[in-house]
């Protein structure tokens, strides 16, 4: 055949398949099987790998769906049941797209009101440092802008081949996204032990050992952290500022859960907001570049599909190019785009959708607090996990030490032994989590656990996984020294243990 | 700067700018300025540059925008406005949704239910010649998913590097992702004085000229013709695929415009139709990608951003990578996903909405008629002006032969004739159509009209393009002298000349 495998791009060929992929089509497979003859199943699929909150349950932003639903048909802005406001809302959004049709195409960047709308946000996010529409970018999502400027400073191969640092563990949508582009990983490890801190050493061992064997143009930044948990301090985001300007490298910063910061005395401080507290020397020379979505915590309408990035101190000749490579998409979509102008610019007090809005937004912010709190015991509870808390985004990343037995068998079947492990859980217990494989973790073993889920979701889930996990350690020896000496659920977690059901 | 243009990757700096994000971004300026100070300007800009009909004032499908709504927001499966089988309709979709809600990811190529529909739809549309769904890929937009085909074939450099035969006149959106994707364009033209037919020996000449200089692996295919409105009949579709069969070549069909075919004794015709009727010599070893779009004629949701690929005889390894790229866009977006549902299992006889959907689309189809003969017949009353019958798809391309004035006035502004031609016309009757150019036009002066718009529109935009190009004809010496000895608008076109307004 003219284009089987072995004459794809090389590229393209190489771009690394997520374990992520894998088991969850497992779990479609599973599903399908289940729901086959019309039957509902009994016990259907948990998915907590991936930071999809409505997939588990968790409930749309009533004031973002109903301004959406009326300027998709504004036949119902004649409608009574929705309130002065989300029809006021609907009409000046219909204004702004062409034809005051949801159905026409948008200039590549997005609509200008709706760049205008994110600059705004940003101003007032960051205390009045002022932030311009011309610098703002929308698009199909934050993967798909970050996937623009990685792909503009790819070059070179070999020595001169672009690498870009990048957290161990990173967001596991990354490691793709970097073979796609063709520029190399740089991995840099965050600190465990110290809640998974970014520790400038490690950034700069990684820097200096990777020149001469690729050319490091940027480095990348989770913040608070995907998966980790971890959010970075003042001095932390100054430190990494520090090394940007001697190095001369771009800063690429992931805030997309900037919105759900819940850590005791901890806040969110956005890259640019430090970058230009420090002074002019920094912030009229260093390039910086942050990306946010629709697909954060508060209304996690990832479905939707739209994300942005705002550019700082590039030179406007390269953002013309961003530009260019946004037209190949031709335009992102308009129920994404106008969902970004809701989500930033939510009812405000005395406004009849306010007190409604509000609550919706408490509410998501203590399921997710209270669920990582819970979580984090239960975690801690089982014998062989180690979890460290976390102080934002969505997810929990615990550790694990896996009996040898499991490693071996993982090990026969050419699987690592988080991804077998998984699988097993998946099959077994109709839990998925997501393999640390994917976040580009070797030589230790780590899961990432989604915890803006409903609790009930949560609770269903952490009974599944103590009992698969204790069932696991009743048939295998713990490898090293270093495991908690438990064994059955704790009193403290307050979880009745349920035996593992077989499939 | 770390990223001044000099380091941007050099492919992507090849990245070629259209004309029409150029004049496109002079129409805004132009409508900025009218705007300013709130005041609604007397004469707004008519873009007939982009297949944009809701941009222009066409209305959306009413089925399509009420099951969105509905499902947007699932409260009003509890109103009243909405008949029975959009709730039932907006239930199911719903029941396809993770979490029933349109903010869960789905997976990379799609949801399940809607690849099916999918596949259903080419099934009956091919009179049973069986679709699987396993070929078929979701995307965001018919362009994306080449994207990933050409991405997946493009390698090599000099003599190695991939070339696509490409149709001239080509989609204006062709060229860019052409480079972006490091790809080489082989030109083969169309035969205007033919109705921009294609001629199998220009493809082959094309193809005997590129070896040699390039590696040609695939055809391009627009039909119906973008923007040429020409539709192929089986013959002329059974010769290229002979040919691609001989010479061991991937088909590339757009056939977005496959329910738009208008022209008197002409169908549309799928290549993959054609292929399976020719027998399992051709139908077991052709390999094929076909293109769909929502950005097509009847429903023409450009903004919501769907499409779809089939995929014929093409190794499942390389499928496999087809689902591992698009995977770096993570999803297409769910309303865009859900409308190619409604758009292609549309209401039967007996539903509720049978009768609003048919008589919708029926008003859309004579729009389009009308307006193609009516534009027709206007601009072959222009002096200088030429235009070929479409028989489908929502363009005209007429030629047209340029004063000597004019062509030396753009040269010293280092612009196309048909470019300077299309600013002018911007700036003094606010009438944008496409330049030539970007369609890989040269020597020749065409322009892209789309006449998918209402039909007051189309009127205001022809006495524009009459008065500005009659006014701009009194001014200068036609050159050539092929030109029809016509001024003035004829009688026969019907229509009233007015003068230009300069702005």
């Amino acid at each position: 055949m003219t284009t089987s495998l072995d004459y794809v791009n090389p590229r393209v060929r190489a771009i690394r398949v997520s374990t992520q992929s894998f088991l969850q089509n497992l779990a479609h497979q599973i599903t399908q099987n289940m729901t086959q003859g019309g039957q509902k199943p009994l016990k259907g699929v948990i998915d907590l790998s991936s930071g999809d909150p409505h997939r588990a349950g968790m409930k749309p932003v009533s004031f973002v769906r109903q301004v959406l639903a009326v300027c998709l048909y504004p036949h119902l802005l004649q409608d009574k049941i929705f309130s002065l406001d989300v029809k006021l809302r609907a009409q000046r959004l219909l204004q702004i797209c062409e034809g005051q049709s949801l159905g026409s195409y948008t200039a590549s960047s997005g609509l200008h009101h709706i760049r205008q709308t994110i600059a705004d946000f940003i101003t007032k996010r960051d205390a009045g440092i002022s932030a311009n529409p011309r610098n703002v970018f929308i698009s199909s999502g934050a993967q798909r802008a970050l996937m623009v400027v990685v792909k503009l400073l790819s070059s070179g191969e070999g020595q001169t081949q672009t690498g870009i640092l990048t957290p161990q563990p990173c967001p596991y949508t990354l490691p793709p996204l970097l073979d796609e582009a063709g520029v190399l990983a740089v991995p840099y490890r965050l600190m465990e032990e110290r809640g998974w801190a970014l520790d400038l050493n490690q950034l700069r061992q990684a820097l200096d050992s990777a020149r001469g064997g690729c050319n490091p143009r940027a480095i990348y930044i989770s913040n608070p952290g995907n998966p980790t948990g971890h959010v970075q301090d003042r001095n932390s985001i100054q430190e990494v500022i520090q090394l940007a300007t001697a190095e001369k490298l771009l800063l690429l910063v992931d805030e997309v859960y900037q919105d759900s910061v819940y850590g005791q005395n901890t806040e969110f401080l956005s890259y640019k907001k430090v970058l230009f507290e420090m002074g002019q020397e920094f912030s009229e020379t260093v390039e910086l570049v942050s990306f946010h979505s629709l697909s954060c915590a508060s209304v996690a309408e990832c479905g939707l599909r739209a994300g942005y990035m705002e550019a700082v101190n590039i030179d406007p000749d390269v953002m013309k190019v961003f530009d260019t490579m946004l037209c190949t998409d031709i335009s992102a979509p308009t129920t994404g785009q106008l969902a970004l102008d809701l989500m930033l610019n939510p009812p405000g007090p005395g406004d009849p959708s306010y007190d409604t809005h509000a609550q919706e937004l408490l509410l998501t912010r203590t399921v997710l607090t209270r669920n990582a709190q819970r979580a984090l015991e239960v975690l801690n509870d089982l014998p062989g996990f180690s979890c460290q808390p976390a102080m934002g985004g969505i997810y929990l990343y615990p550790s694990v030490k896996l009996p040898a037995g499991i490693r071996e068998q993982a090990e026969m079947l050419e699987l690592g032994a988080d991804v077998f492990y998984c699988q097993k859980l998946l099959e077994e217990e109709r839990l998925l989590l997501g393999a640390g494989q994917d976040s580009g973790e070797a030589g230790s073993h780590h899961f990432r656990l989604c915890v803006l889920v409903p609790t009930y979701v949560l609770e269903d889930a952490l009974h599944r996984l103590s009992a698969f996990h204790l069932h696991l350690m009743g048939h295998h020896t713990v490898a090293g020294r270093n495991v908690k000496g438990k064994a059955g659920c704790s009193s403290q977690s307050g979880l009745t243990c349920v035996q593992p059901t077989t499939v």
